[in-house]
């Protein structure tokens, strides 16, 4: 891979406070060309998943060789290990807690490295922001074309979280809800690809908070204003929303909640 | 106009989810060198009028050259149609569903064209995430220099709002706010082009929920702290504020609510 | 100090307006170049000591020569003048209303100018808006080069808020908390460097809300999740955390409110 330049940011930190100002010149003063690409800094305080979900739905849209900094990191300062990990396309700089769970999906691993080499972090390291003191000076160093190698040890597995995956019970295919967008989509875990395949040309029923919806649409103005709606969303999972409306609030209905889908 | 670089972003899609961080990867995926500038992403959900208020504010003061990309799209997949607006100066990418509205204002139209070249849109377009599939990559491709002449057909109009402007009845201008910012200062639909001259050197009152403001301030701090005022606002709308406090708030006033300027 | 091409922002301008676009805008107008990194535009609406705070805890990052725009302004308009500080490895460029509190700190003050000289500014002034028409092109011209002395006039000191500082009584350090994070993390004015030392091998309580703690953890995960903490944070203050939670609403405490340590 060609050096990266591009370093993109998913943490839980909030913009209200210097947390991520202080990662950005921390960046910069390590490779003042280094250009960083803010993803999120809203991911849910210190929800592991949420950041490894927003990672997985964007990482493979940029460039070969960018650099992907995800810090949502509850256990700083404990036993849990700093890591990079690189794959064919991509780097990824962060904590060994489970954000880096759908990096395997879409792009092989080629190492991963527990981060240890105090000549590529700030000298002084706290146990309370390892954000800007492991992991930011890493990636930047990552952009001045170091080797990962030089950053630490080989590591043979990474963390991975435990993703609630739909169940088949008979001609039921039982998923849930696992993310609630700005638009109050309820994101579903039963991807395209699993069923996309079974429902074509058949009969089905899509159920959902009591309501039963039995066709799929194909863009949210398939259905009249404020109606509900099943479809594919953008990053390949089933999803139910509401035309021009919002669908949480429409149903009631929250992370966690049951979507069934029944083979009629 | 030479190559522009930058490419600024407008939408509605806020950043707890991975919506903006896929369209920033698209777009450097097709030109690492591109300049990506937020706007903001937090235009109210499905606001169209919002989104043009926005750009409206702000596209003049970026270079010539710029690419203005306003993705504000409750019709994606509909028969709406994707274009691109060239002007003497700069390039707007979106929908056209009024987005684009006060882009004439003050800006020549030099063409319009509806988007429809499969070779520079993502090989997969999906019917719910224009701003990725369509709309990012045509602006990353305005960047590398690519004539908007190939990108689609030409067009002969698009889309505007029908906006609210103030009615002149006898001695009376009726007007009424139109935005709330975050400072609470209550924007309204007249404009000191419109009634600056005259205001000069006469007698008059603005009524604005119950109260009467008998001058015009030329600076917040032109009243005691605390205190409501009337003024020509940075963007030339006149505007009812409280000094270092929220208009809004203090007078329970919202969009749509009148403001009437009376001269005696 | 060479060019400085970094320009950083800290304001209270939030996102949902226009208000930071048209500053960027400016900025890339006059220096196409220049790199613009948002810090922060969420500082509480006119509190200048947050705007204090935040630029305290990141400029230090960043590296020699970047350019720091803070705009907190709430008496913008008035007799506060807009002014330029040049320290030994910084520009910072903002209303001269104590938000360049805490750069003496870090930096030494080299120059100090009063912002006057128009073929630097935009054309026309308003008298709401000059984050804008001042601040943004002097920090745009500042990174072409553009010699601090150009802007207007020395100036011989600037304003500094009264800071809170903890006090000592007998046995006893009175302090209080100054900020809130995004974690409800409770952040005191007691420094490392104040009483690190002084607790050193000595028995102490750190009193808080009611609660007692006898020893200081050195990462949050020192203590069992959900339990109660003190800290020396990132920035070097005491704070007050609870492991995996928010300390602000567990103790339902907020600014101002009281923190001592016991010497024992």
């Amino acid at each position: 891979m060609s050096h990266p330049q591009i370093i993109t940011l998913i943490t839980d930190f909030g913009l209200k406070d210097g947390y991520v100002g202080a990662m950005k010149g921390v960046i910069l003063r390590i490779n003042p060309e280094a250009r960083i690409v803010d993803i999120t800094h809203e991911v849910e305080v210190h929800n592991v998943f949420d950041a490894a979900f927003v990672l997985a739905a964007v990482y493979r849209f940029f460039p070969r060789g960018s650099v992907h900094l995800v810090i949502v990191d509850p256990g700083v300062g404990s036993k849990r290990r700093p890591i990079l990990i690189e794959t064919e396309e991509y780097y990824f700089v962060g904590p060994d807690n489970g954000v880096f769970t759908f990096v395997s999906e879409f792009s092989e691993i080629k190492r991963i490295i527990t981060i240890s080499e105090p000549k590529y972090l700030l000298p002084r390291i706290s146990d309370t922001f390892h954000g800007r003191d492991i992991f930011a000076p890493v990636a930047a160093y990552l952009t001045r074309g170091v080797d990962p190698g030089e950053f630490g040890s080989p590591l043979k597995k990474y963390k991975k979280l435990r993703i609630p995956r739909p169940r088949k019970k008979g001609r039921e295919i039982l998923g849930e809800i696992i993310h609630i967008d700005r638009f109050g989509n309820l994101v579903s875990n039963i991807t395209e690809e699993s069923i996309g395949e079974l429902l074509r040309g058949k009969g089905y029923q899509i159920i959902v908070g009591g309501r039963k919806i039995s066709r799929l649409s194909s863009s949210y103005s398939g259905v009249k204003k404020g109606r509900i709606l099943a479809i594919f969303g953008s990053s390949g999972f089933l999803e139910i929303s509401v035309n021009q409306g919002n669908a949480s609030r429409a149903l009631s209905l929250g992370k966690g909640d049951p979507i069934t889908v029944i083979l009629i």
